[in-house]
């Protein structure tokens, strides 16, 4: 049994959700606040879960053809004036680097918010003809954002990302890579964290700013509310106007190249603690856990007991040649101090080892997903060990796509559409008229935001949700992040 | 035979190094200049050398318990400025950030140059008991610094880095990190990067600011100039005095904690690039090579010559399980033309495979490093590719032995230590008698700086070779990038 002392001490999330996260991102050690206003310290645990979301991101990227490349972390003001809505769209929220060393500078530099601008500079110097495109970089990095409103991995001013930047020879292979990069997205998302997604497209209202279309997955937290947890981008050739990014074409004429880009933050270990915890804590997929297994040791200090759990130990590592992330608690901590601290880290599976199990030639196996305890006979413990990690990644993308389709509702006119909002939570489907006005109205009066008009297409009604008129698209509307 | 155009575009390394070392950067596409002064482009040629760089030296760190955390990328001012020394040494050369959006902050942010000050804060939340020591964490993050002359890779106002940050119960576990990373660094350095490092300790001039002793890793560089290649630092208790980093120990009394420092950069590309390089480019050895061996197909129109080279490769992958790197040049350049980028991108190998080839039997490997040709009976080639790959690597460190050796003298008076800096390039040892005065004088006369109290002293004389007073150390002197 879990400690109660430790348990008691993170607040019920159905009592109050903002405060159960913030509980469990410090007491599973995620996250520490700093004296720097707005941002955080992302502890070794937290640490340890984007080392493993980046290097599987990173694989899926580089599968695809991606370089990573790393640009500068400041960009001149007159730079980032160039394409007009862009710097409408960030240059309120940009932090601004007016003296170096001590004096001041010329021009003020903007610490990067995104680095499209920085890009389409760098693109303009290395592209000259069809031979130099496509250029499909990535960039690993920390981008800032002067938010008022800060919350732990959700928002803050500086947060990781992932930015990728490509140019193309024709406007049909940019559309083909912003949505190839959507797709890498919803498998990740699906694959390795768990989270089953939707993917679509954001009206104009919600795109990003200086794009022509905005892609993106979108997930349903515990609590009802949506997460944006990727976008990708297809800028057509604005961008490339704006900077003259040209290139010499096989026909010999100077064409503008078409861009696009697409990011994934930190963010995203939000999106597990949301998606996936409980009141016991943290509860990690087997793919991003640090640590998979975690074998804790009954009366340890009877003979032959930690002994056991080594020996444990060593046989998974050996049966799986390494690649199960596996640990002996052997800390003069209490066995349910154990069980409570591998509860609240949300790794994956336990496996409790004592005198009698040893006697009786088994071990158990109990699931951080389930709760569900199971008897292992040892001869079988390494085969049983690997299964299990398999099956837990699949069940929990499972559970977590029964309680996303178990609250998404939808709705036909705005009587319907109030009441959804006012007693549950979770995503509505209903019709759109296409018109911004009806977006602004319904945000207005209901704090709600279209989410995305998804790819698959369902036809809820043929009427705007909000004004009547015959309804464009299908929409997942929601509160979200 | 390499193609002639392209090598003649790079200056001749004795002709003017300074300028073969940016012709080989920007012709090896490792580095683009930016429109921000003084911060560059780590283009993919580059970039994909630091993420080998990483992978292996991050391997080793946690080998040795280190887990990576992210911190700030802001220091509030009032926090740098907690500890006297540290703050002298940084304060003139860093870049301040005074508006967040559109307001004026209330009080400004450095970009952190190094993240002492952040670490401090840091621990002084997570530490309290023994219990709660060491803390062993790193960072992979970018830093700033205002210089005012820059060089790609090795002088940049914006570079990329790792630093490691220490707290410990005692001074002698301290001291036992501090001499621990340095370890790290030069076995990486030797092993990975080919690169022979003089181990030792800074004097008082040169340590780091806020250090009790600062240790070094250095490096001599082609044209007999030093380069400061990583270094290590012991704080004692004087930051953690600073910022009240204190804890209950065993004995239940308060005390404060010692820390260490560590770090190395993206000058690490530089240093690679001008021990190893030639008048033909760049000289990567197989560990930091992202390509190690590139298959030319000759007369790549004739029947077969494509396909026996993907042959080639794939039994490559397949005997070494996919662990070297390697590609077929299957572009429409000339094999001329393919040769010269080989050899100045530096990959250490290059396959030439035609019809003459097939019919024997055999192809031809062209070390990079020593230009040697080998005919190898093509039932051998996986077996000697990876034999080839061990030992370049191991002769690309044995020849830049050779070199730091036959450019390293010693001088035992003035007049001795003047004639060999006039004369020749590289390290001098002389004996120092310990007073700063004779470092300073000998800086100001010939550029000249301690590079470092190596370890393994040797007697060469008994005098200092500045004042002429008694000795205390034997030094490494040097002019240094």
């Amino acid at each position: 049994m879990a400690d109660k002392k430790l348990v008691e001490a993170i607040t019920s999330m159905e009592e109050d959700f903002a405060q159960w996260y913030t509980d469990v991102v410090k007491k599973a050690e995620l996250i520490d606040y700093t004296t720097v206003k707005g941002c955080m310290v992302i502890r070794p645990a937290g640490y340890a879960i984007w080392e493993l979301i980046q290097k599987d991101l990173d694989r899926r990227f580089k599968e695809t053809g991606v370089s990573n490349v790393y640009l500068p972390m400041f960009i001149p003001e007159s730079l980032l004036n160039k394409e007009k809505d862009h710097v409408e769209g960030f240059a309120p929220e940009v932090a601004w680097v007016t003296h170096g060393g001590l004096e001041p500078l010329q021009e003020r530099l903007c610490v990067r918010p995104t680095s499209e601008t920085l890009f389409c500079d760098y693109y303009k110097n290395v592209v000259q003809s069809y031979r130099d495109l496509p250029q499909v970089c990535n960039q690993w990095c920390s981008v800032v954002r002067w938010e008022k409103e800060t919350r732990p991995f959700l928002r803050s001013r500086e947060f990781l990302w992932q930015e990728g930047h490509t140019a193309h020879a024709t406007a049909e292979e940019a559309e083909e890579r912003t949505l190839q990069m959507l797709d890498v997205y919803s498998s990740f998302l699906e694959e390795t964290l768990a989270i089953p997604a939707i993917k679509g497209r954001k009206t104009d209202k919600e795109k990003f700013a200086g794009a022509v279309a905005t892609y993106t997955v979108e997930a349903l937290m515990h609590d009802g509310k949506a997460l944006q947890s990727g976008t990708s981008h297809n800028f057509g050739d604005g961008f490339a106007r704006a900077f003259g990014v040209q290139f010499t074409d096989k026909d010999n004429t100077l064409k503008y190249v078409h861009q696009t880009s697409w990011g994934m933050t930190t963010r995203l270990i939000g999106a597990v603690i949301m998606v996936h915890g409980d009141d016991s804590g943290l509860k990690l997929p087997p793919a991003v856990a640090p640590v998979q297994v975690l074998i804790v040791p009954i009366q340890q200090k009877k003979e032959g007991v930690l002994d056991k759990a080594y020996e444990m130990r060593d046989r998974i590592l050996r049966a799986s040649e390494n690649s199960v992330r596996v640990k002996v608690d052997d800390t003069d901590k209490s066995p349910g101090w154990k069980f409570s601290e591998q509860e609240m880290r949300g790794i994956p599976m336990r496996i409790e080892i004592g005198p009698k199990d040893m006697e009786a030639g088994k071990c158990v196996i109990v699931r951080r997903d389930t709760g569900e305890k199971i008897e292992v006979a040892d001869t079988e413990l390494e085969a049983k060990v690997q299964e299990l990690l398999v099956t837990i990644q699949k069940d929990m993308l499972e559970a977590a796509r029964v309680h996303r389709d178990s609250h998404t509702y939808s709705a036909t006119d705005m009587d319907e559409f109030r009441k959804i909002f006012a007693e549950k939570a979770g995503f509505v489907k209903a019709m759109w008229c296409g018109e911004q006005e009806c977006e602004d109205k319904i945000k207005e009066e209901l704090s709600v935001t279209s989410r995305c008009m998804p790819f698959e297409q369902e036809q809820i009604s043929d009427r705007c949700v909000c004004c009547g008129k015959p309804a464009k698209h299908m929409v997942y509307w929601g509160r979200a992040y």
